[in-house]
């Protein structure tokens, strides 16, 4: 038998390093959560970005702004919440796609925030939907008139807004449903 | 030997009958998801039967109710649909705690409208909210003015209305966030 000192054993298969399932699929339920994510972030982003640039003069005296109205101010918090939330939470489960079984603790946390903020960007849906309308409308029962005809632009930009804070509500519940059949998958038969 | 055919043999202990487990424990999820439930029932009930019950006349002429504003009908809509679908959540869920074990499907199919309905609800509240918000206060950018002043009885039976619902979606939270954990314990370590 020859000397085993000289040449050192070369392993046959290399084991697979730590953190890291050899040939693993693509995890479709990860990546979909990733893209749903981004879809958040991108929409808390425009949602806050047009509201914020709606202000509008008229007759060089008048004017409208988002924070002449407590609905809106809660609406742009809201959706800032949103959108850095987001920010962070694309960036992990991003990471979790990349490196599978990575804390999976830490993302349950970040689902217990999905929901909570779905209830919170839902509500200022609501309110900024609610305001808009009576803004287009009016309402002659309560002597509120319209304002849309006055403000144009604003309006335009404010329903914009709302319509993408929709989106982004959608988004937050399609969030949840994916996390909670992530989680049903893992429970043995 | 005595001989067997006299005295049938008398089974030592009884077999459980189909449906029951001996001596089960209390289980406090589902507990606790009957009585957030019932809650969540109540809750709607109050405000819906709170808003309806809020007209209010004034000088013989003039009157306000709550369909004279959009949000409202969609607010009274939104918390019919929660009341009735917690109707059944409640004694589907109490039935469950009595018999434990009963079609889970079912159960994670409610889950995903309690989700849904988390979501409908607190844009109900949100819109709500800033109607009588505005009619609390006025809006003098926009040239809204107070109706409070006037409409004493019909402003405070909304105010409640809008505090009873921001309460439900707080137990359709909780709902949401016990299901959760109840499904991920489930999950083997």
């Amino acid at each position: 038998m020859a000397s085993s000192t000289e040449t050192p054993p070369v392993p046959a298969v290399e084991p697979p390093p730590e953190g890291k399932t050899p040939a693993a699929p693509v995890n479709y339920l990860a990546l979909a959560e990733v893209v749903l994510r981004f879809l958040l972030f991108a929409s808390a982003v425009v949602a806050v970005v047009v509201i914020v640039t709606s202000k509008e003069t008229v007759l060089n005296s008048r004017d409208a702004k988002f924070n002449y109205s407590p609905a809106l101010i809660y609406f742009v918090a809201a959706l800032s919440v949103a959108g850095l939330y987001s920010i962070i939470t694309t960036l992990l489960s991003f990471y979790t796609l990349l490196k599978p079984g990575f804390c999976p603790q830490l993302l349950s946390h970040f689902l217990i925030v999905d929901v909570l903020l779905l209830g919170i960007v839902s509500a200022a849906t609501g309110s900024a939907g609610a305001i808009a309308y009576t803004g287009l409308k009016g309402n002659s029962h309560l002597g509120w008139g319209k304002v849309c005809n006055v403000y144009d632009k604003f309006c335009t930009y404010v329903g914009a807004s709302v319509a993408v804070s929709l989106f982004a509500s959608i988004v937050l519940a399609l969030l949840v449903l994916l996390s909670l059949y992530s989680i049903s998958k893992k429970i043995p038969k």
